[in-house]
Parts: C-alpha cells; structure tokens; sequence
C-alpha cells in the first residue's frame, strides 16, 4: 500500500508497504482525515527519536474501519472511529499501576510513527481495538474529531496535571494548538484568568476564542516580569507549559504561587538538563510541584472526549486552519507544520 | 436598629436592636443588598434550628463598611464588600485540619441567622473582617455579587465534593438557585452531560442556560428509570443532590456508576435517617462514594469567586427573578421564598 | 475431578466436576493452601449471592501452576503462585475508569465462588494468569501467603479508603480477620491511636497484635458512648467498619469528627436500606465522607502485598489458628467459618 | 537575658538581649530542652539567609511557659509544651489557600533563627500559643518531644510530599537525622522496601532501626546504578531528597520509575539552578513528579505528632547521640553540627 515515511533522519517520502495484518483483538482501519503533528517534524528533521528507516508518520487520524480480528466485539468494518494517538497495550503491569501511557515502559504507549507504523498509509493497523477505538458519532465532523487523538487530549491533559481549583488563576506558556488547548482545558477546569503567553495573530486570536483573558507576548519583554505586573506581583495559581525551550522552568517556577503547580506537556527536544531556578523553588522548600506527562489515550479517554464536543463543551474545530482534500496532501500538510506560516494552526487531510 | 428577625418559631417581624459593636478585628458593614435564603424559612417555619428569639434572619449580603477594628489592615469605611454566608473563626483547629467550615464545632463556621444576628438590619456585624470580607469590584453588579454569599459558593461547593473528572456524566438533583449552581459548577468542573432534575419552568430555563443537556421531570415518572433510561441503562459518574427529601439516596445510588461520587449541599430537615439502599450501594462494596458538606466561605473563597464573575465564567445575575428597592422589602422578599410562586429563582432586596 | 461444592442454598458436599480448561491467557492450577472465608458461609447458608447448583466453592489460595495458556508469558508449570480472590478481566473500560474491581459490572472482579467455581477443586482455572498470578517467593510460607488473596487485600483496603493521615486516630468496627487486617493497614498507614471494637479474647489479643492501642467491647456498653468518653467527646479521625450489622452507620456517623471519614469493607447481607443518622451528618453538611468498597485484586495489588510480607512490614500468618492437612479436611475448616468458635480466627488446609 | 546568637557571617557568640513582650495572643516560654540544627549551621557559616546581626539561633525546643497574653486560652504559666519550628500566623490567606508554612510568603511560617529570634535564649517568644504550642504529656521524655520540632515533622514531611502507596519501593537520599525520619516516615506510611542512601556508621545503623531494608553507600559506585541492580532495572516508586547536593535530582529523576513521585525535604544552598535531567525525565512525558516543601508546624501538627510518639508508632529518641545538661553547652552542641563527627546523629541540651 502507498504510504508517506521517514525514510530517515531529514528525509521524507512516499513508500510501498504491506498492508498490515489484524491479530486477533486487533482492526485495520483506512484513514477518513489525518493530521500532521509538531512531533513528526520533531521526528524526522531532528531526529528527536533517534533514526528510523522507512517508518510510516502520522498518529492523528479518524477512520473507517475495514477489518477486525476475530476476538474484536464492539467495532465491525465499516464503523467510523476516533483513533488515539495513545493506543497501550491493557494487559501490563503500569496500567494496573495507574499509568497506562506507560504500558511497557517510559512513554510506550505511544507508538504510531514512534514505535511501530503511523495513520499515513492507505491502511493502518490498531492494537486492541475494542480497548483504544471509540465510535465516532455522525455529527461529529470529521475536522472535529481528529483534533482528538493529540491535540485535545494532549492540551487537556496539561490542565488535568495543573491541579487547577475553582477560580485560579492560569497562565499557558506556548499557545500553538496543544497550547491552546491547555488554555480551553483550563477554562473547562473552572480557571478564572488565563494568561496565553504568544505571539502569533492567529494563535492570540484562537487562545481568546478558547477562553484566554489575557495575552503575554514575549516581544514586550520577559514573559515574568509581564505577568508578575498583570497580577500585582503575586504570580499564577498554574502553569501550564505547552511549548518552550529548555530554560522555561526558570520562567515557570518564578511566575508560580508557593504552593502551585507547573505541569508540562511539551515534548521537550533539546539540552541535557532543564534547569530549575533554586531561589524560585524556596531552596527546594516552597511546594511549587513540577509534574509532566504524555496524555492518557485509549478507548475511555476518547469517548470523554467526544462527549466534551457532543454536549458543546468545546469545539475543536477552530484549530483547523488549513483544510486539503486527497491523500497525496500528507506531504505539504507536513511541511506546513515545519514552515509554520503566520495564518497556520493546524492543517487536516482529508483522504477524499 | 432597625432589623427584621425571627421572633420564634413560625413568627417574623421588625424589631429595633442595638447597632452591633466592633472588636478589634471585626467591621461593621451596613448592608447595600440582601437576598433571603431558602434556610431562613427553614429555620423559622420548620424550627430547623430550634427556637430562636429575636433572631435577625438573613445570611446573604453585599454591603459598605462603616467601622472597622483598630487590628483590621486592608478594608476601611466605604469600602464596598462581598459577605460570605460563611465566617468562620480562623484561629482554631478545625481550621488546621482543612475544614473551617467547621471551625469550632460541627457547622459552626455557618454564624449569621443561625449562632449570631444575621444581615437584615441597618447594620451587621462581620467577625474577622481581614479573612472574611472580600472587596467588591466596581464592574460586579450587586445583584450578580449578592448570590456569591451563599447560593453560587453552596452551588459550586456540591460541583467540587463530586470528583468530577473532564467528560463526566452529572445528575444534579433539585434545580432551584443553589441546584442551577451545582449545574454551573459541574459544567465549570468539566462535566459533558449534565442531567438537571426539576419541574419548574422558570427553573428549567435557567438550568439550560447554566449548562444543563437534558432535563428530567419527576411528573413524568420515577427519576431513577429516565435516568437509566438516557443513559442507556449506565447511570451517571456524579450525582449532586441540591435540594430532595430524606429518601433521596435511594435514587442517587441507584443511577450512580460504580466508583462514581454522589455529593450533597441539601440542607435535610427531616427524619431520622437517610436510608442508602444496600442493593444499589454493592452490599457496601460499590465504591460509591457519598459526601456532603457546608460550603467553603471566608476571604480568599469569595475572591476566587469574583474572579470567576469578573472573567466571565459565570453569571450569577440570571438567578435574580425579583428586585425590590427599599429595605422595607425584605418582608415580603423572605415571604417570596416561602410561597415560591412558579417565575421564582431568587428575590434580592437593594436597600437604596 | 473432585471438589467441594454448594449444591443449593444450605447444602454443601463432595461432587464430582470436569477439570477446568486453559483459554490462551490462561492458567489452571493446582491448590497447595486454601482457606475457607466468612463470604462462603453468607453465599451457601444466607442464600446471599441467590441460588447456586454445583458451585466449587472458595476463593483464598495459593497453589502451583500445573497448565498455561499459549500467550501466558510469565508462568510455567510448577511456578507456585498467589492467587487473589478478585481476577478482573483487565480488557474492560472499568481499568480505564480506575475500577478493576468493577470490571464487567458491580462487583463483577470477584469471580471465584460466586461467578465461576472456586479454588476448592483439585484444581482451579485463573483468567489472564500473567495479569492475575503472582510468584510465590521461597521465604514467604503458605499460611502467611493464602492469608493475602482476601484477609489482607480487604482488611487494608478499609483502611486505604478511610483517607488516613499521619497520627489520626482511627476506629476499627469489627476485628475478625479482616478487621484485623484493617487495624494492621490502619497501622501501616501512619494511625497513632487505633481502637478496636470488639468482645471475642482471641481476637482482641490478635488486635493488640496488630497494632490495636484501645479495645472497645460492646458488651460494656453503647459503642458510641464508649468511643466518645475514650476520645475526650471529640470522637476519631477515621472509622473502618470491617463486620456489622445494617445499622452500623448509626453508630459510625456519630463517631467520626467533620472532615472524617467512614470506610467500609463489610459485605452488608440484610436490610433493604443502611440508613445515616441525619443529625450527626450535620443535616447533610458535616463533611463526614461514607465510602464502601470490595478490594482490588490482580497481579500488581499480590506483589505489593508480597513484598510488605518479605520485607516484615506486616506478618499475616497470626491470622491463622487453625490448621489441616489433606484436602479432605475442608468441609470441616469452611464449618468452621460457620460456627466461630471462641479461639478461633482463620483455618487453612494444606493440600498435602 | 543571655542568648546565644549569630553575630554575623561566620560568626557566633553569647550576647544579652531583652526578654521578649507577649501580645495579647502570644506566649512567653522558658526552654527545657534544645537542639542545634543544620540549618543553623547553613545560617551562620554560609550565610544562606544573607547577613544577620545578633539573631539569637536555634527553632528546635521544649519548654515551659512563663507567660502569655491575655487571649490566651489553653495555656497557662507552667504548662510544659512542644514548640514548632514552624509558626505561622494564622490569619494569613495562604493559610486559607492550604499552604500554612508559606503564610505572610514563601517560607515565612519559618520565624524562628531566621525572621525573628530564635529559641537559644533564657526565654523565647511564640506567636498565636493556642494555635501554634501543643501540651507535652508527661509520659514523652524532653529528648524524644525536642525531636518533633523540625527533625520529625520535616523528615515525614518528605514522606508526605511523595504520595506513598501501600507496599511501595521507596529510597531515602541522605540519611542524617531528618533523613532517617523520612526513613521512618516511609515505614508509617506503609513503604515495603525502603533503601537508604548514606555512609556514616552510625547513620546506617539507625536508618535500619527506623525500617530501612537495605543500604546504599556512594563509596561503593553511583548511587544510580547501585539502587538500580537492587531493583533489577527496574527503579523506586518514589523518592526522597533529605540531604544532597545541587545535583541530585540527576539521580532522582533517573531511579524513580514513570509515574513515581519525588520529594524534596533538603533545603539546597548553593547553585542557581537544580538541573533535571531531560532524557530520564521522559523528555518531560514521564509523569516522575518533583516536589518539595517546607514542613507543616503548628499545633494541630505537633498534636498528632505527639500521638504517633504515645502510641509507640515512633521513638524519635534513637536520633539523640549526644546529650548536654546546661544552657551553657549550647555552642559546643552547634559546633558539633558543623563539625559532624562520627558518631554524631543529634544533640540535645538540657537546659537544666
């Protein structure tokens, strides 16, 4: 089948594959709308997971599903699905651990176009499908739904770790897609203010959307001393890091209350340390918890989430940008996601 | 002063008092709006509190300070103020343990109308003015800042005891003022599907525009089977119970998931016990968990909470049906709350 | 193969079944120690589970494996092995939900000598062996390990529910084996004062044991009033109800301060309803958290276990009184149960 | 009155002051028993607190009171008490946000040796005595209640902060004397193997009395690789900083596994920043949270402390190496904080 791969590090094409092959709990599923992600770029022209040879990309899609193995009970071919970028393996000891992203070791359960072949071929396979599938309800568009797999859960899931109480106040470093929804997890998660901190129209204009009360750019700046202006100089409830560099703790830690919280969702790329600022941080005595995870995934996970859209809670599709129909697409959607254009937040496929 | 109170069980009336006195770290706060309280009939017309003599009712105020104590640090007279409900004592225990609340003794942070004279005379008296007082923005009308006292902290307080986590499925028991705050709450909190059980119309309505999906009425049959009924036979994660009679875990196990949360803010006035059905409850061993508790009050609640008001987060004015002018009203106000007349959320009396 | 079975309500016996068959996931093992359980009384002679024909009976073993499926990776013939008396199916969304114990429906975790025959056979089949055994260590002896498959895991649960924090004082409702599990998890979990409530010489000593500083014996009077004088009027931090009657909440509520919690892990057999005395709830406001659960089960839940037996934070061999050898002697050690003799606490029948 | 006092950087020495002034709130108390910390240690001869003049030392006492305002209510000249190094005011609105040990700012509930005189004089002061003094029973000897201090609370603190299981794995990275009560701590809250990290004889001989499993010592290779053998690759559910270096969190981060907790008690001097490491911290996806905190103090706190030692749960006494009678020995008990000898875990003056 005709797949688009990392044939190595900086090097992108399209390949022929087998198609791949059920086991037993398992679907293979033709992608409806696909989504490339800032972690393939990371992937490929960072080489942020080591090499790879001709390893299909992509882990954002929803699907048609075309086959099931034998053991599969709730989908049959022919059902829509929401595909989680996060599919583990249920049967490990993390999960019963409570850390199912985990299942097989650090970050194993993410695995599309990290451990095994990613949504960008004609077919693409699912481990455990009545566990990591969830059906796609019809009035749901399929724009909506892809924005599911990573970019809702991922962003959630940085307000899920921020510990966020009724009325704190927020602020969300980095406001690219995931970024922004930390901002719209935030709000969900009864937040007051929230801070955007970016500069980007397009990204201001969607953070506003998705609740932010206020913007930071780093332009006018350092990001701390603006925000320690805003709030009279007693910093944030939470932080939410959802894209930085590797010094951003030392901005994180300050901007923070003794007592809150700095989650981290972002993929950090580059450094052998992130440094923590030790005065900041109380000498290491002023319970500011610093906490980071790769989002849940998974078959519940997805289903709470499309509930979120189905009841209007949020809508994801304000983060589609840039919309292209036919899968040959893949490629300038992905190279969209390296060049970043002002007007860009996330561009879909979808495969007719 | 002139002051309306309870003169005892099943009487009210105007009565003259003295102005009360200031220690050195209270206020005196003469009151620039009240709103009378589904309590205040409980405690004069059912005698839920017991006899009580010349008891000045209400516990639900915005107001300027007139006096303060010569220990009060950050308000001064003029200041205009949020009251809460709730003003604990922060200088004891229960305060150590993280339940003020119940700051010296089971309820006892819950003073006004019920253990000291509460806020419907010229003036009132407000114990530990710095940790209890909250200063009211200039862009927060009195009507919306007047439900933060009681019925959107008891709202949102029923919300927070739920454990709700992003995407849940909510019933909220009782939608009069405080249920459609629980409604509010649990949407703030993260809740998808949020079912509101009620029958007034008024009610209903508010209850759509706080965030309610779907609404069961109890005249069209058992609340438990249109319950199962829409959930496909699941039932919900949380249950809010926001207002119900001495019967009413029967139906909140019932139409809970196991592992789910039912949390109470009703105020129960009868019986001797509230009965948990053992089936429903697994013999004991369906972790379904069930809370309840007095609402949070003091300083930093109220100011989360304007926060939420001033952010846009919520709209407490839409809970005011009925506005009177004139302190003199109050009388009849209190009376609305008794008669509850089908348009009724709340009355709220402006003194001016 | 020859077992010992219910055959109907009241009536147990030897019969004759089919030696249980491995699925590929699965393991079939043979019993080395097994222990009868208070639960089996309830089932066969309280008709508590409803009827039952030719249900193997028991749920407390240890064993060697004897047979593995093909996809059992971690277990080989001969291994010996704990079993738990809760074996989920982990492929369910209950263990993406948190509730493994619920996989499948309410209480549907506990399979064994409830919904399919139990460990009293000459042999017995373990669902997902990889996910639900766990390796017998040399050092660790039978009587000590069979005690961990229900005694420990339940007892320990109460008191991981009841929220304890460092130097709470904590109350235990019955201190049968399991209750005196939950004294000895009360103690593990950082409890300073520990009551224990109840009147049998053998187990008050073994609650003394456990860790039990105060024993309270409801033959000299009213529980509450004895709780109460002992604690000064101001009652305990946490209450675990571990055996009682339906009633017990009565009891419970009032002697658990605000903010307390009462845990429970007693298997309620009668009584449509458990009421909760309404006035020491606080009229629904008191904070005080009710909260029932059955235990977790599972791989990971027994190497916990295991390894507070190997390195001496707990010694559940105390537990057992009693002991046979030869498998014969069962219905004499599950009559046992039934009648309760003065010394006794656990039976255990070795297989050879 | 004679107090011994910091004179300056490097510099120690007996100066006269005044007697301290109770408020209508506070307390006079004269020291029965005293104990020279580390901390003073940092103080004097690194300066870590920046330059200090006349600032009479020492946060760890029992005493008598000798006076107390006219507020007061549960204590009375005469009365022997437990004295917190941690004495926040209560009135403070991080107090009502949870976080007590940061009132009035980051690290201000630490008053004594640091914002106002400490304890090393004939009388000290103690600001709110009924909410920050606990009644000494007369049962706990002075060298066992001068323990609960800071050395008791703080070392159970770090077990606290890192979110203990039941049967968990924890290591303990330094194991002076608050180490060791974190080693204790880990036990209390029902730690199955606990590895302490440290090298001094005597330090190692008390690590295992408080319930340390094994011993890890830097002179035998990197503490990496060595508690990663013990735990066959596998890593520490949670980890605990109670003495180290700026770099620690190196190691910390490295043998915690995913989804494990760090927490930090120490209290780091030197180094702008504590580095993380990025690969072994998941590229910030491994849920391996990092937090540290000041201890609680208070009454409440010393309360149930004081319970875990009269319910035998703890018997800080074991850390008292060396003993003093006389106000006089105090610089010579300091000295021998700086110095460290072999032999040395803590002393204790006796002030008679």
């Amino acid at each position: 089948m005709k797949s688009f791969a990392m044939l190595g590090i900086n090097k992108v094409g399209w390949i022929e594959k087998e198609k791949p092959v059920a086991g037993p709990y398992d679907a293979i599923v033709r992608p409806l709308a696909v989504s490339p992600c800032t972690s393939d770029i990371h992937t490929v022209f960072e080489g942020a997971l080591g090499e790879r040879t001709d390893l299909i990309l992509g882990h954002e899609a929803v699907g048609e599903v075309v086959e099931v193995g034998k053991e599969v009970k709730d989908f049959k071919p022919g059902d829509k699905v929401v595909v989680p970028a996060i599919t583990p393996d249920w049967r490990t000891i993390e999960v019963q651990q409570g850390y199912h992203m985990h299942s097989g070791g650090m970050l194993a359960g993410w695995k599309y176009s990290n451990i095994k072949d990613g949504v960008f071929g004609e077919y693409f396979h699912v481990n455990d499908a009545d566990m990591n599938l969830a059906h796609l309800p019809d009035d749901i568009p399929l724009e909506a739904a892809v924005m599911l797999s990573d970019m809702v859960t991922t962003g959630f899931h940085g307000a899920e770790l921020a510990n966020i109480e009724l009325g704190d106040a927020v602020a969300v470093i980095g406001i690219g897609p995931v970024g922004l929804m930390s901002v719209a997890g935030a709000k969900l998660l009864g937040a007051s203010r929230i801070i955007g901190i970016g500069s980007r129209k397009a990204l201001i204009e969607a953070a506003e959307y998705y609740g932010a009360t206020d913007i930071v750019n780093y332009r006018n700046g350092p990001i701390d001393e603006q925000i320690m202006d805003l709030t009279g100089g007693k910093g944030v409830d939470r932080v939410i890091i959802a894209g930085a560099g590797s010094d951003i703790l030392k901005t994180a830690v300050k901007i923070v209350k003794p007592g809150g919280t700095i989650s981290n969702v972002n993929y950090f790329g580059e450094g052998d340390t992130l440094p923590i600022p030790r005065l900041d941080w109380g000498n290491g005595m002023a319970h500011k918890t610093i906490i980071g995870g790769l989002t849940p995934g998974g078959r519940n996970r997805m289903e709470k989430l499309i509930n979120l859209v189905k009841y209007n809670r949020i809508d994801p599709s304000r983060l589609v940008t840039h919309k292209f129909h036919g899968f040959e697409h893949i490629e300038k959607a992905l190279l969209m996601m390296k060049d970043k254009q002002q007007d860009l937040i996330k561009p879909v496929v979808f495969v007719e």
